[in-house]
This record gives structure tokens, C-alpha cells and sequence, in this order.
């Protein structure tokens, strides 16, 4: 049962539509929308059928509501968030799209993600963490921007290591994030015995240094990694490469 | 003064045009051919005005030919090898391209390759060395060729080390060599404090995953790779891309 759009919205939000099964978002454009990065990264998620999967700082729920989108029969998500307002937004949201049965929103700190989730139950682990951590310029690290987008409450290694803690032996850890920090990247997977098995880089233009990377590591893997065909993101301004429509549309 | 080709060649070697300022190199066919690789690499390296320069594991001395043919204004190129054969066929290519001058075709292992050449002395180290580390299954280890791709006389660790040490602190190294072993590739150079500044990703076809990856290191640099926008070999079966045909050309 759907509720309708004005019952389920508070001020300042809007409900966005996802182009997939009729699912909609919660977004509050004051604070902090998805961006093409949680597009790409659900579906560069494979999941298998019955895979749990834990998302690290879910935001909105934007990751798991699309790898559910893509994968129907995926198993139990939890998704995992800290600030109170994304927490409720997401909770709105699952509850929305009738995806209560498959995910649950929990409130809490990525720090503490394995002992509030529990240790190696997780098939798969996803996450779309902040990717600055330039934080000593921060005007208002308090702020629900702030907070997705730099390191103001969890470290790039924080979540790596409780993505570690997460998973099962052979489980999958999938994450976006800018390729400028891949040495950090690697080096902290490797430390937590996640193992980097395929990197796709992203680029704006065929021609230009890549701005993103998606990254598939998997836990007490052995050491070969596969880099796969680019990611071009726009063929002329304002164009997307076809591969970018069909994500977008399939 | 060149000398003709039939006093300089030996049996079942060939003198093959380079395109750039009438070099030749000498090659022999039954042994070891340079690839699009040394090309690639030659074009991938940046040299300044002046700048000393060691190449590891020269082979015929590919590298440092087309490195001078490209850079004008370099200074002494050192090209260490260890097979006979390889010290001998480069030692006639750079007589031939009347290149003694500015390049010197050293005999000896890379393992002592700072002890040979000397250390810290280096403005930019090249190599591109063997990429294979299965050596069980070698038939003939011995054999150039074998020599040439497989880690039979120097491991991955032996060339990064030793390029490390041949290195002034803010000197840049550059490699060639398979994606497959980036994470350990990138987790030896930070061992040795050379961190990874840009990274080439080399594709076959636009739409095929990675099977080369050209590296610039710096010694002693802080943490921030760029990931530059991917190479593309093929446009379609055997006809190259239009950024191919100019690499050779330029």
C-alpha cells in the first residue's frame, strides 16, 4: 500500500523517480541528492540470489533501493546511516517503494558497523563514502553535506576495515570513490585482507583523466586484479555515451 | 660515420627502421623483438633538459634509442642489460644511430644495478622488464626470450628497489606492465618510496578490459595519483587509433 506523496513528504523534500519498477527517492535538494556515483556503483554490485548485503552510510537508501531494483532476488539489506535526518528520509523511502521486507534501515556509526551488524555475515558489502578528507577547511562540518562528503565522522579506513568485519570469507566489497587516493585504496584493502579483483575506472570524457573508480574487492582473495574497459561518461556536453543511457535505462 | 648494414649485422639479426631521425635498431627475430610496449613507454616518459637517465633491463636497447630520438636535450642515458647477446646487438644499434655519445650500454644484473651505476645519481629510471612470475612451467629458463618475459634473473621487487636506489629524491620513474599485478606493483613502489603519480591504462579496444599499464613514480612524493585518460590501441581489427598512429609518427 502506497501512501500518497504529500503524507509521506516533509518540508523541503521531494520524492524523485528512479526510472526502475516505479521506485521513487526521498531527497531534500537542501542537503544532499544522489549523484551518478550510486547510480554506477549499483550497478556495478553483483549480487547473487539470497545475498545479505550491508550498505556503509546509506544516505537516502539510494544504494540499496537500486541494487534491489536491479536484483529481485536478493536476499536482506541493511543499511546503515548515522545522521538522523538521512535515517529517517531512507526509512520513508523503503517504505514507499513496499521494500520493508527486503530492506532495513539502521541508525549508526560506520565505526561500530560490525558490532552493531555482526561479524562475517554479510555476502556483500557496499559503500559510497565521503571521499575528502581535506576536512581542516571545513566551514560547518556539522552539516549533512559536510558529513557525506568528507571524512568528518569516518575515515576512508574505517570503512574498509568494518566492510572487512562484515564480510563472510569470499565475500564481495564494492565502493566508489576518486581515483586520486587508489594508492590509499589499495593499500588499506590489502591491509584488511580484501583483495582488489576489479577496478573500472570512469571518465567525463574518453579524453580526459579519470574522476572516479569502482572498485570490487573480495575477502582472502588471491592477488590478480582485471581493469576493466573505461567507464565514459559523456560522448559531447550534455551527452551521455550510450553505455551511460542503457545503465541508466536498464 | 655509419657503417653498412651487412658489416654490422650478425647471422639471423635484421636492422628495422624506428621512424624518428632515420634510427635503426638491430633485432633478432629468432630471439626477441621490441613490442608496442617499449613504444608506449618510450613516448609515456618525461624527460627535461639534461636529465641523467638509467634504463633497466635494456634488451637491444630499445628504450633509450627511442627515448633520444624523442628528447634532444637529454643528457647520458645508462642502459644496463645482462644477456650477451642483448649487450651486444644494443651496443651496434646505438654505434649504428652514432648515439655513443649520450648512450652507454652497461653489462650487468639489476639486482646490483645501484652498486653498478651508482646511487642516487639518477634524474628518471625506465624499465620495462619481464611481467611474468610463473617460472615453474618454463621450458627453456635460459633462453633469451624467456629471459626477456619471465622473472627468471630479476624479480618485480629487484626492478623497483634498485630503480629506488638509482634515483635523486623527486626522481621519476617509468614502467611498463600488465595490469594484473597493479596491486602489487603499486604496494612494492610505495615499499621503496616511490609513489605512484599517474597512472595509463592501455586498452586493446575501447571496450576491452586493460592489458598494459604504463606508471610514473616519484621518489619521496606525497600521496595523489592521476589516472590519465585510457589508451586505446585498436579503432578496429588491425587499424589503430588515430592517438597510435601518432605516437609512432610524432
Amino acid at each position: 500500500m502506497k501512501m500518497n506523496n504529500e503524507s509521506i513528504l516533509k518540508d523541503g523534500e521531494r520524492l524523485d523517480e528512479l526510472n526502475r519498477k516505479g521506485y521513487m527517492i526521498i531527497q531534500n535538494p537542501q542537503t544532499f541528492c544522489f549523484g551518478m556515483d550510486a547510480v554506477l556503483l549499483s550497478q556495478f554490485t553483483t549480487i547473487k540470489e539470497n545475498d545479505n548485503m550491508a550498505d556503509l552510510g546509506t544516505g537516502t537508501g539510494i544504494i540499496p533501493i537500486l541494487v534491489a531494483a536491479r536484483n529481485g532476488t536478493i536476499g536482506h539489506i541493511d543499511a546503515l546511516e548515522i545522521q538522523d535526518i538521512s535515517v529517517d528520509m531512507a526509512t520513508r523511502s523503503v517504505l514507499y517503494n513496499n521494500l520493508s521486507d527486503r530492506i532495513n534501515v539502521v541508525k549508526g556509526d560506520i565505526k561500530e558497523a560490525t558490532q552493531l551488524l555482526g561479524k562475517g555475515r554479510y555476502d556483500v558489502v557496499t559503500s559510497n563514502p565521503p571521499y575528502m578528507n581535506d576536512n581542516h577547511g571545513l566551514k560547518n562540518p556539522s552539516d549533512v553535506k559536510a558529513i557525506a562528503r568528507h571524512e568528518v565522522l569516518c575515515s576512508l579506513e574505517d570503512v574498509i576495515r568494518e566492510a572487512a568485519g562484515l564480510l563472510k570469507v569470499n565475500g564481495r566489497f564494492y565502493m566508489v570513490h576518486r581515483p586520486h587516493r587508489l594508492v590509499e585504496i589499495i593499500a588499506t584493502l590489502t591491509k584488511y585482507k580484501l583483495e582488489p579483483k576489479k577496478l573500472r575506472l570512469v571518465h567525463p570524457y574518453a579524453d580526459k583523466e579519470a574522476n572516479m573508480v569502482l572498485i570490487e574487492a573480495i575477502k582472502g582473495a588471491k592477488s590478480m586484479v582485471k581493469v576493466l574497459e573505461p567507464l565514459i561518461i559523456y560522448k559531447e556536453p550534455s551527452k551521455y555515451t550510450d553505455e551511460v543511457y542503457k545503465i541508466y535505462d536498464e
